[in-house]
């Protein structure tokens, strides 16, 4: 079978992409465990070379999600499933409607005509994001069946995606499961235009030697996941009986609620005696204003009875970032 | 001030033209009371001569909602209103799913990008639905903060148009208002497509000497509401101080919780002596299935509280058909 990761030359995707490629089988369209023939990365563009020793084993597609035809050239084949990771991020939706809604909603939209054209009924596995919840009325804790009333445009997209994915899977045109992610911790690299960047930041910057100015307060809670349960995650999703999910297809992703002391308490447990660059709080109103928006407390409970993992703690999260990215 | 009102030719929209030429005013988008100067019904096709002796009173655009320069055409100056009521119902959109999606999504995506593009914060009053809800864990009473899992492409379009508005209306695109209607009784003339298009027929049939088959048993429940609390209701959201509605704009319409057989009493009730035609029933399972999906019951608290009105009876409902349509 062919298996499509959109958003696939991200840090998600090329992880989500090895580990594919490493397992070598998938539950195809019929639910029976299938041989993968060919990955194939679509991005907007590619770093050369490839994260993830790549190069060479994958197929590489760049093009715009939001052109009807490219995404239809993409989806090709019956005995397929897609990994939909493609999205404008929180901070830069704010910033760009117009290209949130053209590449989360219409990009979503062409994925989903694309499988629906297709003779079978592919597996679908969207990234969706728990910034799908907030507003004035979000309860305390926020699970599954929690409304969505989301108050970033990327949030917005997301839950849309969410609904279509529903209908779509309703009405038996494919077979769709939407991983709701918290915020992914330690992405190696630079700081992207996520609000959400600095909870990666915190960590690899002082880890550098580098200085970390974070754009929040200590005491600002987060649900955070760390990446390698966020690719087992959306796996695992992609691997569950359709008759699992029932009718609402969307899961938050399990995650520990931590603050940002939490975070540079785990940090500094872990490096020891290493000498880290120095942290300050240097709050950004753009950014508190888009975190402040966000779930502080989830219930991961059906997340967990469907066999979704979870990290021990965040001082696991660390040492994995060290052993996979930190070879300073 | 302009007014425009998509499905303006439809049961609801021609009653909305009427009352608000007849009451002369509306808020215009800085919230003041502005004269309105012209009325515009836009629709698919329009019906000759005008319902509510509107001839000569309003300007009559027919065209394609999905279409995006036909939309710009229409919302052409800033000092506007629109009332956005056109939609592919419940029933029609089950059978035609392209159709649904067209008109109610991006039809709905034309109105929030041309309002958008005006120099004013325009006022937008939107014709949701409850059918947003359903689904295997909606609550057994559903208010204004219940998740919507809808279990039709109708309610799914509905509720992405939803979470669109209170987008649009944060980033202060359009000054946006989502009225959820219940079953609206008792639409006068023919069966439509909509699934509980029988909840109408179950009185305007018998009351005609003609005989009513009931898709559904008589003791199904259904929220339902007279058609003036309808155009009341959406008139009083359009006018209310945006301020009111908070960081999230949908409002599910006050409503009275019904069976069918209370239906059945209640226009016996009312016809008293009357010759009524035989009412039967007879179970459609595709009508069932989608009634089914629907809530049974409803909290209006929040509605009630921002003045929206109620009918007092079934009764009361019934007496106000006879009186605007029922001349036979």
């Amino acid at each position: 079978m062919k298996v499509v990761i959109t958003g696939g030359t991200g840090f998600v995707g090329a992880r989500l992409a090895r580990r594919i490629i490493d397992k070598g089988t998938l539950a195809g369209p019929d639910g029976t465990q299938t041989p993968v023939d060919e990955v194939v990365l679509f991005d907007v563009m590619a770093p050369d070379p490839l994260p993830m020793q790549l190069d060479g084993q994958v197929t590489l597609v760049t093009g715009d999600i939001s052109d009807k035809a490219t995404i239809d050239g993409l989806i090709d084949c019956d005995d397929i499933s897609v990994f939909h990771l493609a999205s404008v991020v929180s901070g830069g939706g704010e910033k760009d409607f117009d290209l949130a809604i053209r590449v989360n909603l219409t990009g979503g939209m062409n994925i989903f005509e694309a499988l629906r054209a297709r003779a079978s009924t592919p597996r679908l596995v969207f990234a969706s994001s728990i910034a799908v919840f907030g507003g004035d009325h979000m309860p305390d804790v926020v699970g599954d069946h929690g409304k969505q009333t989301p108050q970033t445009t990327y949030g917005m997209t997301k839950a849309c995606c969410e609904l279509l994915i529903n209908d779509y899977t309703r009405k038996g045109f494919l077979d769709g499961r939407s991983a709701r992610l918290p915020t992914v911790i330690v992405r190696p690299g630079v700081p992207n235009a996520a609000a959400s960047s600095f909870a990666s930041g915190v960590f690899r910057e002082p880890l550098k030697g580098e200085p970390c100015a974070l754009p929040v307060k200590l005491e600002t809670v987060m649900p955070v996941l760390g990446y390698r349960n966020i690719v087992e995650g959306i796996l695992a999703l992609h691997e569950l009986p359709s008759e699992k999910l029932g009718d609402d297809r969307a899961v938050s992703l399990p995650s520990m609620d931590v603050t940002v002391a939490d975070m540079v308490d785990a940090l500094k447990r872990v490096a020891h005696n290493r000498k880290l660059g120095e942290i300050t709080v240097e709050p950004d109103p753009f950014i508190e204003a888009i975190v402040r928006s966000w779930p502080v407390a989830t219930d991961d409970a059906r997340a967990l009875a469907l066999g979704l993992p979870k990290d021990n703690s965040l001082d696991d999260i660390v040492h994995h970032y060290i052993e996979d990215y930190d070879h300073g």
